[in-house]
């Protein structure tokens, strides 16, 4: 069962990817599996549509949503799947990032995006992991377990 | 053939209709034929891809999309059509519609989506007549002539 | 056991509940039982802390921290305890919530507060809702039934 | 007829050659004809009038204009043209582009531009072809070719 | 010779009247003689080019540009006169005058327009003043008697 | 009694170190003993809580609080201690330091938190030497003598 | 002795008196005594020249200067004297107090100005006491007192 | 007499002097008479006083204030003299330059400074010889030979 992913992570761009390792690294340390994709959500609108509603149905119970400047991806993931979307905003070159927070965190009435910090990827693992924690003692346990050595630094 | 919509109008929430209003008496006034839907993103992504992807076979020519907030709702249609799409970035209460606008107009590369002003909505009438006239003798006359008579104020 | 409360609203002042009374009244209509406490990070710092700490043992699984201007509620709460944390900025009244949304979302890493919009009372409230679905069938049927009916308009 | 330019590019410095250039190869790559001219609103402003008003008679059917910092050069070529301009905002060095973005964009009522993203050079290809291909099928399926292999990625 | 405009006073829209009146009534107390119109670099290019290319035949020393969002007028303006450029951004709705003042101010190299405030509308008068004291001491005095009052005010 | 630390300075992370060095080297300057410790308002609560719940016993006068992005480590310190707090927000590799900035000198009614410039390090020393001097002669001295000496700079 | 003021108040226009109410009833009721003088760094200059550089000669302790727009206030007193400054950013009707902010804030390298939240009149009063109180034990007890009355809210 | 300065500029620190370079350069160029101080609003208040109170006498006609950050040196030189002056907000690290921009441009209502654009020390030398071309022939027609040069580029 380890190896069910439960955790979908999903990037608009290749360039995505190397702000986006400290997420998996984080996953990987505090042994959250997790599946990967990277789908644009206007360059391959059918693959993210396809990969976001049977999200759920393959067993992910969190997404992690990273993109940049228009950042819909979050937004247009929202809309297939019942599970949470964790929103991060990539840094840009021109507005710092600004255009990519407000893109999605300022998602309208009815389907949230929560958003962690511009470039938070490694808190995006953290908070996927507290989601699933939530309810299942074994994540919960290891969120205590992070938080208790990061607190003895 | 006069009734065959050339513009769709596409917007996120009935709340953008009043500021949406000077788009369609402008249309009006020019004579442009248009159809108009309010669909959204997020709450109704079946509608909006549905109509976004049956656009161009419906012999709309150009599509108005308003939107507030995280506003992908442009985004979202440019990436079922390979018409144009003008964004108009509804004024939101709390940032003055700074997040409508940097979510319309900072598309990444390979889909745009080119913006009017903030509540630009009669700009974006204008616009699409343009995106007419550029190759259809009538409507660049319907611009000359409302370019003429605005010079004469 | 419908009486125990899932959520853990706070809020850093009386002035926040009218906004918030939409997370109220939506968390109502899913059927997810909360509790609500008014603390200021600032003010009364040990409720805070104390409300916090205890939080997961008393059954809690998500929290939700509105807060406005330097908007330290959620972070602080963070710090005390494994659940996630939802924050809600508040809109101000001289920089329309940019200063609550900055304070809220860019969390340093390590601990995460996942922002919804500013003023994202309802959002906050199905978020909180996506995450017990996360794993618990029954919210997440909630979600499914409630992204149904908002389609259907 | 193949050689007869489109599209008219107009950059205000010789310095946005650079970033333009991904504007020129996209269309290029295309197959859509274009003129290019540097010409400043500000310092020359006769030479840009020039340009502007017989674009038209010229046989440019769109115009693409690419300035930063108070980049009225957009606005002012819609001046003197029927044609739909699509404003290229270069980004500064000082504020990011923000200032060219809102120098573009925020056209007064009357007389609209319609702006792709700060720097979104090749973005302003894209749109101009979306624009021909509006009523001239043989450029629509430019477009819906291109689409297709972004797609394919 | 008192009658000869000394000032130009030109703005955008009968829209900032209201906002310049405080402009035309510090002119009228300090004694400067100006002369006013209304004419729009987007919608009446014509009127703005031929009011700018001779006034500094028709005696002005000095111009006034008011305009608002994506205000190009006093850009414009500066193109076809050697005469100095002082602007007034207009508060806007949406973005506070932020659009217009990045648009005066962020004028570049070789043709600039110095900016008062927002709405600065008096102080474009001083200012103005100013400059024809600069040479002229019948207006330098003028300026020093406004700055004795306003001290003992 | 000089070697009594009379300024606590407190970093929300090593990596403030190089930025704080100039308010240590300046504090040394002036002859102002301090004490200097690395916490963490969200990785090392208690320990932050615990020096700033004893900070006044311990002899300290005031407290320097130094942290970026979502910078709640001086209110934190503010809502544990009756001594004035000088928040020094980081620059922030993506928003500049505005998210630092608002997070800290935004804070509500009751809890303030006086900031100096972004990476206003050596300000901070400065402005804690005039708050000893405040009511100390020899204080008061040092910073005469200080501005003495760059008046001659 | 208690009638000696120990804060001065400076503040740049009467328009800034209502928002200030706060500070001064604040004091009143923190028991502190102070004085009141509006003065304007640009308008009166020498009458704030003259204040500044007498006023701790005249036995003050601490300056609140509350200014808006371009508000040179805070340091233009600072350059006179050796008291600290706590700064007050006024609201303004265009930019919500950005401006007033970052023109306090922002002090360059050697002459701090230390701000509290935009419109902080009450938050200035309690920090100018807390800076009394950093020394001097009767106002640190009222400081204490204060916290105290707060946190039983 | 071509010895005598008329443009007095003034910078707020020696590190502005790279960036005022080309503002010296052009007026070199124009041919326009200047002196220059570098002097601190707040460090070196009295040499800016002094220098700014005796700048009319001394024959200067227009003063260029150079300075960054909280930028008060145009206002505090305006306090203290009839000339106009021309603001050049500098660039700064964190903020782009936008806290010397709101610093300078927006003076409160009697004592204007018109700003030209971040880092626009070029145009603050053309602006200012416009000041003096306003009602001089000689430095109108420099300014005309100037802007005909630049337009055969």
């Amino acid at each position: 069962m380890a190896d069910q992913p439960l955790v979908g992570i999903i990037m608009g761009s290749k360039s995505d990817m190397p702000t986006m390792e400290a997420c998996m690294s984080q996953l990987d340390e505090l042994g959250v599996p997790y599946e990967l994709v990277i789908a644009s959500a206007h360059r391959t609108p059918d693959k993210v549509h396809e990969w976001a509603a049977t999200a759920a149905d393959r067993g992910l119970k969190v997404i992690i949503a990273a993109a940049g400047k228009a950042a819909h991806l979050g937004g247009v993931v929202a809309a297939y799947t019942p599970l949470p979307i964790i929103g991060v905003p990539m840094k840009t070159s021109d507005l710092g990032g600004m255009d990519s927070l407000l893109s999605m965190v300022q998602m309208p009435s009815g389907v949230p995006v929560a958003c962690v910090a511009i470039n938070g990827a490694k808190n995006a693992a953290i908070y996927a992991t507290q989601i699933l924690g939530a309810t299942l003692p074994e994540y919960r346990e290891k969120i205590v377990e992070f938080k208790r050595s990061m607190a003895q630094g």
